[in-house]
């Protein structure tokens, strides 16, 4: 089994090709993606005619400075998807942080580290806020975290960033999935020197074809990180369609409120399962048990691809189904998967 | 008059905020973008939803081989934008060329010099390319060339691309404006040491909103590029849209006949009114007369929207009207603008 190709959004194309069947044959939930988008809002001919032009690109931005409640003073720049900003961040750092250490809390999404390493950075795994070594300069922080769903209170953070700032240095909090837990993004004090916030816009809306996401920080770093990505880097129908959506507070509360339902039938189903959960937050929840790799294939046998983890081979993460109909499809493949199991049934 | 806001695309707004009209009175000629968009393929609901999978990228980027008549032995990046790949490039080179001395082909579209000398390169601007100096290790070529319609035939590009090639250095060739052009791109030959090529898909098929380039180069380059750009850097709607586009032979050679009548509207236009040419291409055409800016003036008193070019008063550059109809708007226009200019109107 390639693992790899499981191990990172998009995976369905590998399952089909060794598990067979058709994309409608297959429940997805190896992502952490809201899977009840949105509806889109109408779409003008002219948005993905024109190049997007500074007004769409105002228009958006504002958007997301009110969704997220950010102050008038912070920097926001919009990106086709909040990867790119990860994946740009550590080459376009000041000077005096170029290939500082690094220190990443984690298990957590693995591109922090993957973009440090590239542009020449020491990373060290950081096992709890507190334990920030003395030489690092950066810390990454994803929170609520993926995959095991430990937050850090906002007190936490700020003490965390207070500490960073004395060194000169930056807290990179990366937002991806705060916008469905409500009182946990420092989104409200963005804009303060040696802080970075990411955002998506995807996750929680259920658009994550897009590409469109957010960084919040000093207007400085901002303006760097937009330089850098060069004009028009966003499309204009991410530009408009996020515009429109995050600016849609009935949706924003609606998105959440289905979030929750959904969330509640897949623990129900995984506690039925007599699995145990490692962690949640509303779009994923990641359980803990011996066989997950066994549990991993005996779900993708019945059509329901799982997300695993080669550093924790007893993890497994769900995403969301839909409604009543996915959870019991759900349920009903973990108990027959079990079944499977405890008759030693291999692929 | 913010000269800058005109200068490059997207400068609707400020010019609306300038003359007034809404959007819709407005004849925009300040591209090079061809103004009648092919129709779109119906989008699947789950191209807006999922992550682009590893299977799409693929469609797209084969698409875009066939496309542009690229060998399989070229490696081939695909970038929101071709914009973002000419951002990203010069900070991706092989350590050797870091820094390295750059020549460009000028005047001509202004991003490329910003770029290099973003990533600390010195560069340096070139009148002919038989005139590379000696110590430039890359040089940079728009063909056909924006805004003066200059091209270079296959084999000065075959000739100074062997020269590069001799000093371990590199020729980049832009050819966003080559799709329209039989016999110009050297696209045939990608994958050879030594050379890039950008591609733009938006500019021809008239879908620049969409945000979807490509680099042609080797296949070590290439994965460079992607790997920076990171995963999912482009939309799902750009890659489903490119890759049903890209095979459709039949709205390519309509495209390409379109626009072949459309410049010749244009440039009768042009010609009627006395307007002497620099050069053209199928998607622009640009004009030389004494009072370029204050005929862009008037023109913008009569809601007609083209480009003028600071390092050149001289130049004015008109993009294509759709159809005769707009043809004829542009050319009253001309005339009644003409006519202010002799009269000294004043804005």
């Amino acid at each position: 089994m390639r693992e790899a190709a499981y191990e990172h959004g998009g995976g369905l194309d590998a399952a089909m090709a060794r598990f067979g069947g058709r994309r409608a044959d297959w429940l997805d939930l190896s992502t952490g993606i809201n899977p009840s988008p949105v509806a889109l809002p109408p779409l003008d001919h002219e948005i993905w005619a024109r190049l997007p032009d500074q007004g769409l690109q105002e228009r958006a931005i504002e958007a997301a400075r009110g969704a997220y409640d950010a102050p008038q003073s912070a920097g926001i720049v919009a990106a086709p998807g909040s990867q790119a900003l990860i994946s740009l961040l550590p080459f376009v750092l000041p000077p005096d942080l170029k290939g500082c250490d690094v220190a990443i809390l984690e298990p957590t999404y693995g591109e922090h580290r993957a973009a440090f390493e590239k542009a020449g950075h020491r990373v060290s795994a950081l096992s709890s806020p507190q334990d920030v070594a003395a030489g690092a300069r950066i810390v990454v922080v994803v929170n609520p975290n993926n995959p095991d769903g430990r937050r850090l209170a906002r007190d936490e953070l700020f003490a965390l960033h207070g500490r960073m700032r004395e060194r000169g240095g930056y807290l990179v909090v990366d937002e991806a999935f705060a916008d469905a837990v409500p009182g946990l993004s420092v989104a409200d004090i963005a804009g303060v020197e040696g802080l970075l916030i990411h955002r998506s816009f995807g996750k929680f809306y259920g658009l994550a074809g897009l590409r469109l996401g957010f960084a919040l920080t000093t207007p400085a770093l901002a303006e760097t990180l937009r330089s850098r990505l060069g004009p028009w880097a966003v499309s204009g129908p991410a530009l408009a369609i996020g515009a429109s959506v995050l600016t849609d507070h009935v949706a924003r509360a609606s998105v959440a409120a289905m979030l929750q339902a959904q969330a509640a039938l897949r623990d129900r189903a995984l506690s039925a399962a007599g699995l145990g959960l490692v962690g949640a937050t509303p779009l994923f929840a990641t359980v803990e048990t011996p066989d997950a790799r066994g549990l991993f294939e005996a779900l993708c046998r019945r059509k329901i691809l799982t997300r695993p983890f080669a550093y924790r081979p007893d993890w497994l993460r769900f995403g969301n189904p839909r409604n009543a109909a996915e959870a019991a499809r759900l349920g009903d493949a973990l108990g027959a998967a079990r079944a499977d199991l405890e008759r030693g049934v291999k692929p």
